[in-house]
């Protein structure tokens, strides 16, 4: 099945009621990965990291964490996005596939890992940024693959970023930005909500 | 012309050199904002502002906060990507076309009023954090839709906020979270870089 931008566009709703008797494959699983990160990152960074939580004792423990909304146990998926905020010490694996895989010459992929340094190094504020927009992007790509792919979605933001953390032994480093719910729609869901006229969001100067 | 979503995710690529002698639209530039929009938000608050900077007198003030990045110039127009900070406190646009088109009594858009309000009110890491969010979801959108619609992008977070503030006049409540140019591609730009295998940035429990 495929469908366009602007179809995935309009059909995506905030799904709230997932139908618990449906599940998702791992192959499905890293399927919509692969999609999500084919949003971009600052410098080819791939600052982000996913939690595929698919397992009942899993989704218990995300539940509590999630101030128990209970589409995260009735989904057949939900994604941890996590945005990594030290991905410059680990730019060496991105400078292998770009020299591998990319047509980057070593001495370029060198001066790229230079400025990657060199913006981020000791920069809390610009690793935290990053992480947040990497994250997100990836978020907005996996939610739209998902719809091609026939799957509801649910993005959640209010969830305790800690308990999340603490739940799933998560480094330091990798900073909880979004839950998304994947999974098969249940009756009741709301259907897209309106939208702002564009002339409220919008100037052109 | 349509693009099914995994075929646009795998088209994008981060344009550099963009055609100078090609123009877009005001229709084009409602359109995307338009597809942008439909990324979700936390609560439906629509916590984003575009600024599409598209004469050249605009082109020229963003192109010194973009610390000269040549691309803000030739491409037809650059978005500014904003997220709003202070949406709770303007929550009466949404709630009254909650009411108005999205089938909400006007009971229960009081009730959200007041989840919104509870979350947001006197807590400014949430407001930053969900502008950063809404502004990058909604960024997504806007890359894959100007895909579909035959355009090339090009995503920047390399840019002075302060000064892309200070330049557009934006009320300290605005913040600057992206820059997207779009346009026409030129000749010299990479292809889209490799990706990290899945297995190195997923984990499913």
């Amino acid at each position: 099945m495929t469908l366009s931008v602007q179809k995935a566009l309009e059909a995506r709703s905030a799904t709230n009621f997932f139908d618990a008797s449906k599940t998702i494959t791992d192959e499905q699983i890293n399927e919509l990965v692969r999609l999500a990160t084919l949003a971009p990152t600052a410098f080819n960074l791939q600052n982000w990291h996913f939690v595929a939580v698919k397992s009942d004792s899993a989704k218990q423990k995300l539940l509590s964490a999630a101030y128990g909304q209970k589409k995260v146990v009735d989904a057949s998926v939900t994604f941890i996005v996590c945005g990594e905020i030290e991905s410059h010490k680990n730019f060496d694996r991105v400078a292998k596939i770009l020299v591998e895989r990319g047509g980057v010459s070593e001495a370029d992929a060198e001066v790229w890992k230079g400025k990657v340094n060199a913006v981020h190094e000791n920069n809390p504020s610009i690793q935290k940024a990053e992480a947040f927009r990497s994250a997100s992007l990836g978020s907005m790509a996996l939610m739209l693959a998902a719809e091609e792919l026939g799957f509801a979605s649910g993005p959640m933001s209010g969830f305790d970023p800690a308990a999340v953390s603490a739940a799933f032994d998560l480094p330091e480093t990798r900073i909880p930005v979004m839950l998304i719910a994947v999974g098969y729609e249940a009756e009741g869901n709301y259907a897209q909500q309106p939208r702002l006229d564009v002339s409220e969001v919008l100037d052109i100067v």
